[in-house]
């Protein structure tokens, strides 16, 4: 189930990098290596940092055939996908979901504390959208979209109190991703955003 | 010999970042450290990958001495290399070859399936140009230059087919590192790309 | 005490992290984020191409905790700090010269050659700052900055040299950090840079 979940999240996240790479008229094989890396982006950081190596998606080839898949979607749907761009929107939310319940139960798997454990699942989640934004040359979603870093650490936070409860791990995933969509599927309805600080201070320029 | 081949092909890459760098006008230290890590990088994201640390650049100095001696080369000898800029791009074409066939090659050696052998070798050959042009604000060469991704893959691609046809490994190498520069070079004389998804959507702004 | 001297430098990166947030008006969890990741980056970095995973930051909970201190006292505080903006110059140099100096001493105890050393210092010093620039779309500061890497590598050649000379290592740590610290702190008041290139070379277009 746990592979199952996390190729569906992979998929989601390669048709989100394939997106970007239309809007930003790449050809097609730029669009295959933006969805590619968008959809394997966050559990290759995730490995990574465990030092679970080769990355899943490197010792099981569906990863990367998944996220072929996206990309050959989009540039074969794109007129009809960008019509219901509400649900590519949505895609991404359960993708969120999936891939912050997934990173943070392997990294509480691997020992990690409570903190390590969020930042685990955080990582996880909006490492590939980071990564499709920084090779594009946006400021990444997660540094200004609304609750999409939140969201994913409270889906990892209710991880790990059911966890502690010793609630099963299936119900801990699925309580997990069902936070965070839910989370950030609302968040995008109502165009929330947190406060920002009031003020932006202007360095004096004489040490530079 | 693998240890030449990877030797050449960090030095061209080095290369390559000098002189990115003084394209925007960074300082010698600056155009150092670009020409540094855009000459390991790839071999740096390959090995952390494969779990083969402390990556081979920081086991053997002799990598980072050649990335120095690109930098200098160019701070000293920019107006003369400028004036053969051709010959500045095949040594790019050339190290993308070498890089692509050694990254393959250790992908597959580590047990890595068809796709993740690919992957290996279109991330090695790829990676320290990606890493060199997020570093200094550029779109990455890989999203949108022609046949720069797709040389990479063919190449990789060659080399799985003659190691399962069990020619030996110098064959292989060679064999792979020659269709990967020659591809990417043929490219750069026809200035050859894939072809464009025709639709570029409109994402409605309801949903952000 | 390697570890409270790196908590202090994770402290001060957090600071200079959240204020770049604060420049490009992120929200409060935006600041956080990127906070967060300038701290524990230059770490990350270190330990993962190392082999040392999970990084420390995932082990210790207090990398983490103090990270969120930075960013809590930056959004409360913002207008007081922004007054004394050249503490927080200072307190980045700090950061600076702890991180190169802990950067060094972890490599050369995973038996890296001298320039392998070096570079594991350098890397350790500038690594969260260039996540931090990246991320927000500047050219990240090593690249141009005043003796930025410059000092980073003159303190861990210190490092190198006092322990070839068999100096105890909280010597050889401090005499390094001072030695970056200081050369940075220098730099900044003098605003002193290397020379530049002079020659800035035009590529012919006909291959691109």
């Amino acid at each position: 189930m746990l592979f199952a979940l996390d190729l569906i999240g992979t998929f989601v996240f390669a048709l989100s990098g394939a997106f970007k790479g239309l809007k930003h008229e790449l050809d097609w094989l730029g669009i295959a290596v933006l969805a590619t890396l968008t959809g394997v982006g966050g559990g290759l950081i995730r490995d990574v940092l465990l030092g679970d190596t080769p990355p899943a998606a490197f010792r099981d080839e569906r990863y990367f055939a998944v996220c072929l898949a996206g990309a050959f979607v989009v540039i074969i749907a794109a007129p009809r996908i960008a019509k219901r761009w509400n649900r590519v929107m949505v895609a991404d939310a359960v993708g969120l979901g999936l891939f912050a319940a997934l990173g943070a139960a392997k990294g509480a798997a691997h020992g990690l504390g409570p903190l390590g454990t969020l930042m685990a699942g955080a990582l996880t989640a909006v490492g590939g959208g980071v990564i499709r934004d920084v090779l594009v040359g946006e400021m990444p979603a997660v540094l200004h979209k609304g609750f999409y870093a939140t969201a994913a650490l409270a889906g990892s936070a209710v991880l790990l109190v059911l966890g502690a409860l010793g609630l099963a791990e299936p119900v801990q995933l699925l309580a997990a991703a069902l936070v965070t969509s839910g989370l950030r599927f609302i968040a995008l309805i109502r165009n929330m955003s947190l406060p920002r600080a009031r003020f932006h201070p202007e360095p004096p320029s004489s040490l530079s």
